[in-house]
């Protein structure tokens, strides 16, 4: 069996061709490469890669982690600017036994010396938001101002799971923020043995669950990967309720190591797009954990 | 009930200090900062703060994270250079919805706007080690050739538990490596209503396992922090041993709500220091998770 599934409508075009690739016997983690490179390359994606919405400074500063789910290594890079794909210098990084999650500077010096290629990662359009942002400074950003994460599953025929996560970060963050994406366990995690997952939305309350590594524990402990999604995210939202925060701002996916998928959100609707053995489509799943198919045109203004 | 548990030799002073703060009512995330102030203060100890082994470009970088257990709240540093205190500028980080988790400049940037003093991390003594090593470029460093992260937890007489890790990483390592500590679910966790964990060793292989989150679950499930650590510990060691690699550099302490503490190591032999109620020591677990007190001339050699 193999299976592929993404985060958000934008991950739709390199998910099938990802998906056709597994179909001629590609590995897993050449699947969830090619589909993240692609979203990073589009300047469409305003909260992925080149064309990413830049920081409260004007730099457009990205994360992206890779994970193996044979040999449970990861690699990542954070706060990164001007490599052009963030998820080749993690795939790279994460061959290593040591050195493997770099930040700032020591991730850009990695991705030259392995000449990967650099890029200036700003566009007109994402530089217009930004000067029209500075003058409010706004005092509460929140995750889905043209914010979120690619994120994407694979499973290929012998068995092996592999994660890929991409992002440019909240629009106006701090310098050097980081959110949950290039964090193990946090934004992504994968274990051929029982399953893989990944988050998107606001990473500082992802990280507090560590909803990817609870996700892949549930399905460990038996779960389907629908069972799992939803009773990690329905878990951490009661607490944050019971701490009088919201919690509208969560949304994850699994893959089991027998290729079912699983996407839960606290988001009224949470598009993905997912492929399994000769099938696949667009998807949305909303807050009580139903899922039903969806065209492209579906959900104007959401990517 | 309170309680505090700190990793090595290290931090007994500080340990002991914050554990009389404890029974003057301080709360729980006053004492942990204390404890790890006073290690990175002291440049006897070249894993943290001041006096930190540098990076193979002649830096000294740190990571620091902070945890509340009643919030789930973290905030941490990564990569960051010349703050005097990173674990008061991960403690004042962990206030924040957003931006909570900063990396490199973005982290320095963060603690001179916020009055936190900065200084020059080299000691003689750390560069002199530095110059020695340049020559040879070790293909292979070792995570105890002079590294690991002080981890604090503390439980306060209102049952409120705290977590704080403080490091400057494996020497020489690659600029802007960033190990499992500033990383939640690795390096620490803490949720009042289940326990604390923290964890400290090579942290490329700690974060596959994210063990310190594992350990807390496990909690959760029941388990009592001794057996939580045993086995967390006792998985992730027997999943690399399977797929060839060493398991010979973890350790993880943990505290529960009731005050109980865990400790477990695939070292040979750990040390920590701990207090609960009006008693404390300095202990040491080996491999078959057995604890027995030590002096603190014991285990010459090991921080």
């Amino acid at each position: 069996m193999i299976a592929i599934i993404g985060t958000w409508k934008m991950c739709r075009e390199g998910l099938m061709e990802a998906h056709e690739m597994l179909k001629s016997g590609a590995c897993a983690a050449d699947a969830v490469t090619h589909a993240v490179v692609r979203v990073e390359d589009d300047p469409a994606y305003c909260s992925v890669g080149y064309g990413g919405l830049p920081d409260r400074d004007g730099h457009v500063m990205t994360d992206a982690a890779f994970m193996d789910g044979t040999s449970l290594r990861m690699g990542g890079v954070m706060s990164a600017e001007n490599i052009k794909n963030p998820i080749l210098a993690a795939r790279m990084l994460c061959g290593r036994e040591i050195n493997c999650l770099l930040a700032g500077r020591g991730a850009e010096l990695f991705a030259l010396r392995h000449g990967l290629k650099m890029r200036d990662m700003r566009t007109e359009a994402s530089m217009r938001r930004w000067r029209e942002a500075v003058p409010e400074r706004p005092e509460r950003l929140t995750a889905y101002t043209g914010h979120d994460t690619v994120c994407v599953l694979a499973l290929d025929e012998n068995g092996r799971l592999a994660a890929g996560v991409s992002t440019s970060g909240l629009f106006m963050k701090d310098p050097g923020r980081v959110g949950d994406s290039p964090l193990i366990g946090s934004g992504f995690y994968a274990d051929d043995r029982f399953g893989a997952a990944a988050a998107t939305g606001l990473g500082e309350d992802i990280m507090r669950g560590c909803l990817s590594y609870e996700t892949v524990s549930r399905m460990k402990r038996g779960e389907s990967p629908q069972q799992a999604c939803e009773g990690a995210l329905r878990e951490l939202a009661a607490r944050k309720i019971e701490l009088g925060e919201n919690a509208d701002n969560m949304s994850l996916i699994a893959l089991s190591p027998d290729g079912r998928f699983g996407a839960a959100t606290t988001l009224p609707c949470f598009p993905f797009a997912a492929a399994r053995g000769g099938e696949s489509g667009l998807y949305a799943v909303d807050g009580n954990g139903l899922t039903r198919a969806i065209s492209p045109d579906e959900l104007a203004g959401v990517d």
